[in-house]
């Protein structure tokens, strides 16, 4: 099931990255869902490469062509295929790199899996892939604001290398996140950023950093107790992610500094709701959402295509240098801040889907 | 599918806390693996309560009996069954948190989800649920091992609270772990953090702290590229363990501080065979394993359960307070390690199986 | 996926016929379903062996114990296992047929699969298999009725090798149905059926016949349109009971007699809802319940283990002879009945649950 | 999972009739297995209208884009998207039947599921959906080519209405089967059954009748013992095709007239591989594979679009009439042909990897 994500609401995605076409056949969609091809585009252009000077040159326009399963901008609860064409390959730049493993890239271990891979630019391994993800995304999150007109999920770059935002999870809006072309939640360090990612890829170099999401407005109750805990469907989805090393919800790793009576979040009645006061769980308990933010962390790694020289060898097994070419970001997470809250959004459909079969959601 | 993992090497896992037993399914078993009934038994007392003096002194023998699939200490290729019986429940020592929310507990969000929940014991949000994956996994290693008889999959604690143990991935062994009730790697720790864990209890109060696994000996290949990477896997199971709050993978969130020319692993050819020099990928690259030593920690919290007064709310809207009884670990981190080894197995097992599907591993 | 059927009604059975124990986990139930012991064991008792002169007279109480999931006799939503133990078994009377293939059963297709089969009884390749179904569709009737209270299913031995009834899928009735041993819907042809089993039995014989079975009271709207057609399933639900040799629903193989004029089902407006004024569609068109009566017919083969001598192969490659021993049914349909109204139960239950995730069904 | 079928070989299908493209994404494919554009193309041609004048006169070129996984002819191990464009769409001939719902088709039930249909043509309750599964058993033929050259399966008309043909399952060729424009086997019955249907549609109506298949060459041991028998697979696969009505296997519902000692197959050493002396088991005993020739039949019923004036109700809830209008066929089964063997292949294909994966297939 390896390119396949959900288990009620359910994508599929498909194409390599000079291939003809990526796109995504999604199956489980409710039926009766309002869905524009502009919702679809606009999702598509907040990752799209080339639109804006910190990320990848790459001309695509990523036009979003719906085959199936919308009619007149309502979904028919059929399945609903998604193409979009790969039209500014440029093959030749990837010569060298089809003969060599490029560094911490993906190309000797499909090698090794398959015993065959894409000739040209990183078939499945490239952020390309994510355009099937993100257009799904697109038509959850109208399944998930049918139901739930007030749900949002936001994310934002919290921190570019040593550069960290001060971001307030409750309140951060699209508005500001989307005013800066780091997607950054923090005004304070737009410029920085900025200048930081520049440097470095003027020097041929790359940089990571970390990416925070909040949910807020998920009602409680949403989630599955064992294996498919909700914060385990996220931890997968994000490290399903390209370039990621780590995910932490809630307190995450520095809440095992905390002993149980700083750490738990103690209840509260409110209004007639239960509250808790704190939200060290990051929005969930065993699995279950419990009403309060959901709030989690993701870890990406430096670009592993730099301009420099680097040590590696040959599909035929020489030792050999390899220098990067082609049209690659200096830093990921700018683009990367759509595709974690499409993913997000998906797991959050899934589970909502989930749950109306065993107990419609009101 | 919330009480089912893997899609090859597949199990079901049932029982509540209070209940008449736990247990575990087990399906897609390849037939023809030597299993004996003391395999699964001493991986089940590895994860047992009262086996120390550190940990929760609830008495459970933790008999399995293997009810199918297992004849002549040999696998049939059928699901093998698996039930431990509960025998040492308490309910009374239950019956006031049967009315209060425990804090930090699931207890809340199983009713907000079901509407009805275990009226004793944590149901399935207790340690005792992980027995299933315990026994499971005991007979996964045995699959592994028929094929990879070097394989090695050991999981240590890497840190309780602020106390760091020094660890090298590499050459770290069973022996050195097992032979100290904490399962820590690092004998300097030991005394340090038993007495950490007795004064934290004895206050009433509890830790948590981060467990680091490496696996050593996997071949390259095994993973899928998209949303199955082995990474996404391990994620989710380890955020499948009760308590977890983070997990990260070779250099991880640190790894977000360094550069792309500084974090890639260069390749070289060694003895025939491909490379790394460094291993910040922690052994994955592209979702797939390339050979190298896998390396994984994950977050745990502090125990919610605590025995001293909290703030909480009753389940029928009251504000209240409420003090912890029953039998608990003050530190789950000792008898966690076997459970993340466990799961480490279960996942690569899957992810043998279904690499066999399409290309039979030799 | 081989012992789990549905996808949101999940059923996983195990156990070998002379193993420890044969048994269910059941995943996905919803919540707060009122469901007792004695629902399951009446459910049991139907299946039974010993239950008439005219079955096998294997001695089994086949008490089910609840291990997980109920409380106070209401669902809790979490895994409900249930095993049975196995207490009769006589493997002394298979030593023979431990080393020899009896013709038409599946030793040698299990050996020639797994390299192993179980060494007595049938393994999973016997009709105790099927106990756990029984079981899970107990449970699952009570998800059904608690939606759809006039929902029916019910199934009946339409015929005896050549001896058919004639009965009227629109007025049958359980009591008319459990007033004879044969379990056949028409009162005048029960003795002239017991009579020929008897006889057959007595030559040392076998035979088989053809279930009939209808669903009354489905709503409109349940199924998928495509691979997962509400007929597929219940076709791949029926395919999978031990012996079974064919399936057909509404008109069958004789509609192909028919011309598009005379099969096709006029729709009319009936008290302000779509009716159809004929039933050759069986309650199912494209995939989906239409409301009408859904009626579909089984085949079973007679059965293959016999009291007479036959020509077989020894596992070692030896053609040889075999009289078969052991206690078995002459004629399975009697106690095949339940068991098709189990599958058909479990088949419809878990479209429900399917259909509520998409559009909640009131 | 209503589009999705198989679990290790796995096929999506999308695609409304009258929409933009129908087509298929698999996933699972063994890489570097050989596939040309013609191999999937030359599929598609047999299942194509317009094809002969016995069938619908709607052109449709079919022409199959490939969109990913197939580089030079080979398989990358990634998934495969293939796109077939509608260009034929006639919305006008279908406006009458937009507002009524046509006997004995989907269109009622569909508006009861979805609460929306497709309003032109049939939407996914068409015939072009088995564009994308024949164009993924094109692919799936190869994989099992790869590992079993010998492998043959063949369909053919067994009978159009009464018109039954004389076929030796055992010898009948690919050559025969495509000789005439029917696809049945006997060369006989060509003429008679040409004339037939031309007569039928000549007067507004429309017939069925029984295709058979065989397997030819299908190792021992594929094929999983409880639910997800070879044979219940088959039933589902076959069931899954519109218009059908009933599916058996060897002797099938005849069988019920046989005692035991007539119907059970004796086994017997042949060149040192068990072989049986009959087949009525159809090739499979207990759900697995037993190396005999596998042979089943299925029903088709009359097609429900005819050309004349039936009795129906509006989507509004008024009696009414209507006529059918639009090109479509007298009698699917020759064009239905192709599509059983593709349903054939996708299931064996996904049995041969699922048995790789437990035990790899020499």
């Amino acid at each position: 099931m390896s390119s396949t994500f959900g288990h009620a609401f359910r994508i599929h995605t498909f194409g390599e990255s000079h291939g003809a076409a990526v796109g995504v056949v999604i199956d489980g969609c409710p039926p009766r869902i309002r869905v524009t091809g502009e919702m679809i585009q606009s999702a598509l252009d907040r990752r799209r490469p080339g639109q804006s000077d910190i990320v990848t040159p790459r001309k695509e326009a990523d036009t979003a062509e719906i085959l199936s399963g919308i009619q007149d901008d309502h979904t028919l609860g059929s399945p609903i295929a998604i193409a979009v064409r790969n039209t500014d390959q440029r093959p030749g730049a990837y010569d060298e790199m089809a003969a060599k493993y490029r560094p911490s890239h993906a190309d000797y271990t499909y090698d090794a899996k398959y015993g065959i891979r894409a000739q040209s630019g990183g078939g499945r391994a490239s952020a390309r892939e994510t355009i099937g993800r993100v257009a799904a995304a697109a038509i959850a999150r109208q399944v998930l604001l049918a139901r739930f007109p007030d749900l949002e999920i936001l994310a934002w770059v919290k921190s570019i290398q040593h550069l960290e935002a001060e971001v307030d999870a409750a309140t951060i809006d699209a508005a500001t996140i989307e005013s800066n072309v780091v997607r950054t939640g923090d005004p304070a360090m737009v410029q920085a950023m900025i200048d930081h990612i520049k440097a470095v890829r003027a020097d041929g170099n790359s940089v990571g950093g970390i990416i925070e999401c909040v949910i807020r407005g998920c009602p409680p109750g949403l989630g599955e107790p064992i294996f498919d805990k909700l914060e385990a469907d996220l931890a997968k989805a994000m490290l399903s992610i390209p370039a990621t090393k780590g995910f932490e919800i809630g307190s995450g790793f520095a809440g095992t500094l905390l002993t149980g009576r700083e750490h738990n979040d103690a209840f509260v009645m409110e209004n007639g709701r239960v509250r808790t006061t704190t939200n060290r769980s990051g929005g969930i308990q065993g699995g279950i959402s419990n009403g309060e933010h959901i709030v989690f962390r993701v870890a990406f790694k430096p670009t592993a295509t730099i301009m420099s020289s680097q040590q590696t060898v040959s599909s035929d097994g020489q030792d050999t240098e390899l220098t990067g070419k082609g049209r690659h970001d200096a830093c990921v997470l700018p683009r990367a801040v759509p595709i974690v809250e499409a993913m997000a959004t998906l797991v959050l459909t899934d589970h909502l889907l989930r749950q109306q079969s065993i107990a419609p959601v009101s």
